[in-house]
């Protein structure tokens, strides 16, 4: 496999730039804070701070989701990397507006243990810190060992509703009650076609043969529930979608639903929209009404094909809180569904 | 060079199968209208209608730019292909209120011969229909031959400010006028890194030797200034924005722009906040103020990698439009800067 072609300056400064880049793409609503944090200018006194984070090489997540009713800030790793201890202290204490922090990302091995000493440097400095796991990913681990299971795209609406939440509820207690809500009410299923690349080396993240899916693979390459013979876009979704309906969580028919058509890269719009039109058939077979779709590329790894499904059951409350307007780099909308 | 591995059913019935996607993502905002338009469910009357279109394979343009305060419909053709004549005339009637119907869509022959005709059809059932082309690629003609200049990413700005002013003009004459403001006002510029791939044959879109860059090629591979060495991001984005600052258009200290950094489809989210800090480097050196930035996969053509950079000049006029909140499959926006 020939080494991609890519935009890069130094390939071992990849995480430096995009997070320069980013910050001026944010037009003066967010700014850098130390080493590789980035913070909303304006964060109220008092209010309920929501904090992100994780490895930079997945733009436009997870740092593209501080915004207006998102998250008022992120604390950014390197490439693939978790941002380390200090930088998840100085995020902590630039979001702080003395009624605590809730920190929500993905469960990996490395964001946890850095994100944990964050919390514990934060604490020590009279901070109190909240944590969330996001395991959404359904191919990862079974419904009895949700903490083994990793984040995937299924973090963008969670990160939608809490971030919208953020800014309603009046303490931290509440805040961690409507993330755990939202986040146990969502659930993500993915696919890998072909790896994406390491900047700093042009290596493939994984190796997958031409005529294969890896099913449920994880977006850095992570086992999932096996490889499969390549087949059709309804097929695929098809089998996809019913490791969701497999799952723990019931969706019935009337219950109402946020669906996200992900790309993990490489694999084109008109795909995620052929996909979208199976789905849809299965949704509705089933009764479940789709709220609002997201399409598009948010949660991926460098130029990897592959797509995920995820699927966000809405009740009163989380639909209040979807339906509120947000901007942000990585996902923005208008109030309500705009029919 | 291998097939890419695609999620598709019939590779023939691609362009079918999205719009079906498409207009399920709309989550009834929008319907599917004769063969293969878009239209929004509610237009009011007496409205002045904005209908663009083109061919699909492009996504998420140009049907995914129908929403609030965007297009009111889209003509839809196949695969790189113009919408034919019938398809244009379905849209139109489709979207007239009684106050005419403004074209605004990429300047291409096929585009260009069938929207017209498409015109001629509508005319005769009494509908009056005037035409906006864009033409924003720099690299395509000299600034003495506009009308030779292909449409490329300056289009979702241009549809965008369109979009807004159509909610609030009173005539086609005052839609015109805008819409060619904006046009006039706009200048993009691309380049290729490597090729897409046709989605019924896997076949790549162009050649391009794996050292080089097609500096001003267009989105199907057409021939812009050259073929150079492959370069650095900061090197090339010099180069590409200088392209912009030679044409006829001055863009001076003080001016206000949207700048709008898109990918053509594999090229990362990482790759193009890279080259925005540096874009943003050379337009603080001329003293040019951005007042939003775009950076995202909304013009693409398949897989292909390569970006642009599309820069709209504002005036007051241009800049209240720019401000108002859009939702739609390919853009969203809340109000103003939301800074």
């Amino acid at each position: 496999m020939s080494v991609p072609k890519k935009l890069l300056n130094d390939p071992n400064a990849c995480a430096a730039e995009l997070l320069d880049g980013l910050i001026l793409a944010y037009d003066g609503q967010c700014e850098k804070v130390g080493k590789a944090s980035i913070v909303k200018k304006s964060i109220p006194d008092g209010k309920v701070a929501l904090l992100v984070g994780g490895g930079s090489g997945h733009e436009p997540i997870y740092h593209g989701l501080v915004g207006t009713n998102l998250a008022d800030g992120a604390a950014c790793g390197d490439i693939f990397a978790a941002p380390s201890p200090d930088i998840v202290l100085d995020a902590t204490k630039a979001v702080h507006r003395g009624n605590g922090v809730l920190f929500l990302y993905g469960n990996y091995a490395g964001d946890v243990m850095n994100f944990d000493m964050g919390a514990e440097l934060a604490e020590d400095e009279d901070i109190e810190v909240r944590t969330v796991l996001i395991w959404d990913d359904v191919a990862s681990a079974p419904p009895t060992k949700k903490e083994d299971r990793r984040g995937i795209a299924g973090l963008v609406p969670i990160v939608k509703i809490a971030g919208a939440a953020s800014q309603v509820v009046e303490s931290l207690d509440e805040l961690e009650r409507v993330a755990i809500k939202v986040r146990d009410n969502t659930r993500s299923v993915g696919c890998a076609l072909a790896p994406g690349s390491i900047p700093a080396t042009g290596k493939p993240t994984f190796d997958l043969a031409d005529d294969m899916v890896g099913l449920g693979m994880g977006i850095h390459g992570e086992r999932g529930v096996g490889e499969i013979p390549m087949c059709s876009a309804d097929e695929l979704t098809g089998k996809m979608l019913e490791l969701i309906f497999a799952d723990d969580l019931e969706f019935a028919s009337g219950d109402e639903v946020i669906l996200f058509v992900n790309s993990l890269g490489a694999t084109t719009h008109m795909e995620l929209l052929i996909c979208n039109r199976k789905a849809r058939e299965i949704l509705a077979e089933k009764g479940i009404i789709v709220h609002q779709t997201i399409v598009g590329p948010l949660v991926g790894c460098q130029e990897m094909a592959g797509i995920s499904f995820s699927l966000t059951k809405l009740d009163d409350e989380l639909k209040k809180y979807w339906d509120m307007p947000c901007q942000s780099a990585c996902y923005s909308k208008m109030e309500g569904r705009q029919s």
